[in-house]
């Protein structure tokens, strides 16, 4: 018999929606199976898990639940409508957990000799930063660093968009990036600023051993305080029409290329 | 004086919303100064524009008002609230328009001896519908297939995420994939499906001089009745961690590996 979770436990579920409680606790929000399971992996210290007492024994969520008992994780369990209620989501799945971000600092990050890094400067939709954070897991970057003003990490959307993937590589948040950039460099990284009005530079992008990649916010791109500090300013070579490639689109393209090179 | 927008107007713009209006009317809502700019030089019948009337005299909305004069479309006015009301975001930038969408088929489409083709299947997320366009535009890709089950290509936040591509390049909806596949196998087109299961052959995939790339639903990939016809499947490689991409990243990493070939 699994213990009900407390009327406090959802009340405090249900308010990491906004930033203000989420920063006032230090918790986030995770739902559903998949990052759910990924969380569990990841180390972080979990707060609690909160599961559909209808879905306990379902065949995708029991391993899922001993996989947080043998972590130990208390899993608590709910009535479907109160997790809907917590759920940020049209399709919770039954499960949602809060847990402590661990931020880390660029200092400590340990970087081979061969490193990609991502920044982003000020991307404000948290779809896109999500996205990009799922592209940088895949492709192995080193970690991104996430400007002063960019959308939050711990928003329940920029979590879902990056599935999973903010659990697969250091994300660094609230990075002063001119100062950053400085400290990179003397680490021997080539900065790089993607931008529609770049060069046409693949080759030099691709042959670097440790680089940094910055991508700028949706409609302004990088910032002056940023770009002035790049080595090179990068652009993905249009063949057809358009203003612009989405944020999440570039960083693909930009990893994919030196990823295989 | 303009013209001030009747109730009839402005109540069957807010209705644009809902798909059923939409296919009943064959009408779709443009937002935007830069979305009714494409528009206006885009050739499509326009039935008619709502400008808020306060910023009739705005140096960035008066000579989008003359542009569309001179293609002959009526400009209306209404209060800044009633634009709002209308408006699917936060920021409106103060113009709508109402617009018919013109369908092509796929046999009326002059292909080159070298295209590029997308199709999607399924795809279910109206921004990444859009943004997959945006990219194709972007990469000059020939045409952007619909499978019969997509996002709807008219749905405000699809024509949003398309930052204008789909006035760039022809799109064509509701198309039976199975047969369309066949159709284009005849004319010389392969075949290649996107895969996180597939094989890590780019070098097939850019000397092609007629190519298809098919990319699929964002949690069940390419559905088996067009998996089975495909010359190849074709997968990203992955040097991290994760899933699999996502989709509108996945089509530009394609497409820029092909249009650089």
């Amino acid at each position: 018999m699994m213990i009900k979770a407390s009327k406090r436990e959802l009340g405090l579920l249900r308010s990491l929606r906004t930033r203000k409680v989420r920063r006032e606790t230090g918790l986030f929000l995770v739902e559903g199976l998949r990052l759910c399971s990924d969380l569990a992996d990841a180390g972080l210290p979990i707060e609690w898990v909160v599961v559909d007492s209808s879905r306990v024994a379902d065949p995708r969520v029991a391993p899922l639940l001993e996989r947080f008992t043998e972590v130990g994780v208390a899993v608590t369990s709910a009535p479907d409508y109160e997790i809907q209620r917590v759920s940020d989501t049209v399709h919770s799945q039954g499960v949602v957990a809060a847990a402590h971000w661990a931020d880390v600092s660029l200092e400590n990050l340990c970087l081979a000799p061969r490193a990609v890094l991502l920044a982003l400067d000020r991307v404000s939709d948290p779809g896109n930063v999500g996205t990009v954070i799922r592209t940088a897991a895949w492709f192995g970057a080193s970690a991104v660093l996430l400007g002063e003003n960019c959308a939050d990490l711990l928003n329940p959307k920029t979590v879902r968009a990056t599935m999973g993937g903010l659990f697969h590589l250091p994300v660094i948040r609230n990075v002063h990036l001119p100062a950053a950039i400085k400290a990179l460099k003397e680490e021997s990284f080539t900065v790089n600023v993607a931008s529609a009005d770049g060069a046409n530079d693949w080759a030099s992008w691709t042959e670097k051993q440790r680089a940094l990649l910055v991508l700028g916010n949706e409609a302004e791109g990088v910032g002056r305080d940023v770009r002035v500090l790049a080595d090179r300013i990068l652009a993905i070579p249009k063949h057809g029409k358009g203003e612009s490639l989405n944020v999440a689109v570039s960083a693909g393209i930009f990893l994919s290329a030196i990823s295989s090179a």
